[in-house]
């Protein structure tokens, strides 16, 4: 009797911990907001230090020698399922934090913090060798945390990377995917494109679209997707995010008054992240375990909204009068039909993030591929953009002209990211997946999206994947939710029904 | 020479903690604005949650043991003035955070938390009795605190409630003064309403006045008074008042469609506070030293700004053109003389946070009576509104009718702040006091005014008052910059020139 509540009190007190670190990162998020969406520029150096302080606080909380040892004094056996769930993750986020020397951490910080700099110089004049020295150091680095990693958590150096960003994502699994989808894209892209050109060509919708209007049109569709305005707002920063916490979830976008088309699509993407952090469990606020699961699964909440839901033609048939009460002029660009066309255009191109569904796929890849080959060293940064060209000629079969376009375009790597570029593809794959098993349960979901009506879909997610939180590990949930493991067949199933009509 | 490293390493690692704390402060500065300003209302439980983690974390560093040490172990001998001056504010600090011993503030928490929900039923229906026993337990604890404060400090009780708001403040220096003011006020108020009712009636602005234009003339006046945007914004909240941090300056008002002046004072008033807390000495940034001093001195800095300056005759001369500009159609309200009869008209009544300049001091000494003789017990709480009502009788002839107009209608002692109602009148006096010296070391300041030029005046309130900080005890800055201790009679003769054309 007396052990058992020394192991329980061990929890209890653990779960005590966890909350005021929980407390400290929303704390935090509510920082990261104000400093992009409101903060005036004067305010960075103090910011800067707010935050620092209170990282260091929560990092020195989390590897304490007493969380260490109430970590072993803590029996899952005398725990519920929650609670069990709860402790693996306190386990795995210690044991993640606790596997590099303060010396790395300090060291990988200023290498990541020098090379950023340097890349920021060296990406507009395409000049990769600029940066190539300060690259190594970080991959360098990197290398020696994936392996310290890999040893407290027996797995592979760039499983354990990736284990960070998405728990329970492994290179076992993603790989066939991944191969499957680069075997299948050449041929299908071929049809894809000829099957475009057979169609009526896309009419632009013509502007000037006021940023007053924009934004009570995102507003306008943040109600109809199910968003809460007493627990959120939407405000405009430079790169639009999803951040605050899940009782105030603050979503950002940027306007155009030239087109509103990337801006509304941009809301409606960060509103799937938003309903993720809202639903998850209130019971669990602030606890490891009712945390939102990963990278992968978050952008699945994204996409499911944005490129299942609302680029679907039985939403269009929604948008289409909306979009005409607020833009009147405009109505042969806003017939349902042109609106899907418009929002469902493929062109392969060089740059990932202005890449349509279909290729966006082969831009992961790429990196997948390439970012495993230099962590495990099969790969010299020296050959790095002649890999990257070889990998974009053979994938899409475009010719980068200029790194600029190529190795340097993104940011992850030269911030020392490798092992999160996967997320996107899996949040895409796990979207239509999750699209797919909640349209086998629930028939009315494309008749209620075609009515403006997200309920249907919204509770089977909430069900399905918001409430579970950190409960289960990603594959877990993928297979509690649809009865299968990831299956990539079911996004190229979606695709074909999408671009090819059949 | 090992000696002097050890202690000015303990004045070091001193400074390390306290920045620390200083940041921890700073994140719930901006939290705080937040809710005020942005926060949507579903999410207090979260927010509370985070300030209070952060609360305790700064807490806990602040009365750790090791502090304890470390405060004991660093020598002043071995310091500059700055750092001396620091490690004084530390200790001072410390001493009030651990002079009441857990319980009592968790008593005393739990306690206030109670009378002020019971006061926000009680003040509607002007039902004393309903609230008494709840304040009664209040005060008795804050009795209870301030003999244990008193004890640590050296101090009476009183003055060791009133050193937490302005360090430095004591009754033997408050009493002759408001004493004067007391005897000084009937015979002159009976001059002011009789010499005003022989000048022209006020002429009232015509509205409506659209809230877009009523913040575009706020930023203007900010600007006029230097306040800069890079490192501070303009928002809206219920309760006016100034926030965020001395990089990063936050001040709300609130706006009301049918007038503009109550608005546009406001953020005047908010700017006052704004350029104090940005004038404080960036090496000094989240350390005691480096704070603001107290709130009597924070608000002498409103008020100069709003009293002294922008409701003289000289700055209605800059503001006519400007609100002729802006609301054209009331330009007989827009006259200087009018304006300035307008923003100084003297009106006896009950209620404190409605009145003017000459009877608010009124509604202040009144309070400071009654609140030394409840923590002295010699008043009973059964006595206290007949009390309260004798001195609204004496100070201003007003005979109450209803507590809701009279004792009930403040929250601070419902909130258990005792002590706390001296600074209004102190800031006021030393408002008066700073401005008359800044004028004698600067003669052109009424003309600069005028012009809406603040830079005269804002130079030397930064050289005198802002950039002291902490440095000095209050007493001391108001010695330093106008060569004489807080003399009411400079309050006195402003308002007879002001009210009496003397």
């Amino acid at each position: 009797m007396s052990s058992r509540n020394a192991t329980t009190g061990a929890y209890q007190r653990l779960e005590k911990r966890f909350a005021r670190m929980g407390a400290l990162q929303e704390a935090a998020g509510m920082l990261h907001w104000d400093m992009a969406a409101v903060m005036p520029e004067g305010g960075h150096e103090s910011r800067a230090e707010q935050l620092a302080v209170i990282n260091v606080i929560a990092h020195e909380m989390l590897t304490a020698s007493e969380t260490d040892d109430l970590l072993a004094q803590a029996d899952e056996a005398e725990l519920d399922d929650w609670q069990s769930a709860n402790l693996h993750e306190m386990r795995r986020i210690h044991t993640h934090a606790t596997a590099l020397s303060p010396d790395l951490v300090e060291a990988s910080t200023k290498a990541r913090a020098a090379c950023e700099k340097t890349w920021r110089e060296a990406r507009p004049k395409g000049d990769f060798k600029l940066v190539a020295p300060k690259l190594k150091a970080v991959l360098d680095l990197t290398r020696e945390a994936a392996a310290a990693k890999a040893d407290k958590l027996g797995l592979s150096p760039y499983d354990a990377l990736m284990d960070e960003f998405e728990p329970g994502a492994r290179a076992v699994d993603i790989t066939p995917i991944f191969d499957a989808y680069a075997a299948f894209l050449p041929g299908f892209l071929g049809e894809v494109l000829e099957h475009q050109a057979r169609r009526p060509a896309v009419i632009e919708p013509q502007g000037p679209f006021s940023i007053e209007s924009q934004k009570k049109l995102g507003e306008k569709l943040m109600a109809t997707i199910g968003f809460d305005f007493a627990h959120g707002r939407l405000d405009t920063s430079l790169h639009p995010f999803c951040g605050g916490t899940p009782d105030d979830v603050r979503i950002t976008t940027r306007y155009n008054e030239a087109q509103f088309a990337d801006a509304m699509m941009g809301v409606v993407h960060e509103t799937g992240h938003a309903m993720y952090e809202r639903g998850l469990p209130a019971a669990w606020r602030r606890q490891p375990v009712g945390n939102a699961r990963g990278m992968a699964l978050h952008e699945s909440q994204s996409l499911i909204v944005e490129m299942q839901a609302a680029r679907s033609t039985a939403f269009c048939r929604f948008l289409s009068p909306l979009l005409n009460a607020t833009y009147p002029g405009n109505e042969a660009a806003f017939t349902p039909e042109n609106l899907a066309r418009f929002y469902t255009r493929v062109e392969p191109g060089f740059i990932r993030v202005s890449a349509d569904e279909v290729t966006y796929p082969a831009h992961v890849i790429l990196r997948y591929r390439l970012e495993q080959a230099l962590v495990a060293g099969d790969l010299s940064l020296d050959d790095l953009p002649a890999a990257w060209n070889a990998g974009m000629k053979e994938l899409l079969g475009l010719t980068v002209e200029n790194d600029r376009e190529g190795c340097l375009q993104d940011i992850h790597w030269f911030d020392g990211a490798f092992g999160y570029f996967p997320c996107y593809s899996l949040g895409a794959m796990t979207a239509a997946q999750f699209f797919a098993a909640a349209v086998a349960a629930v028939p009315g979901i494309p008749a209620a999206l075609e009515r403006g009506d997200f309920g249907p879909l919204m509770g089977w997610l909430r069900t399905n994947v918001h409430e579970r939180a950190s409960s289960l590990s990603s594959p877990d949930i993928v297979r509690a939710a649809t009865g299968k493991p990831l299956d990539a067949g079911v996004f190229r199933r979606h695709l074909e029904q999408r671009y090819l009509d059949r």
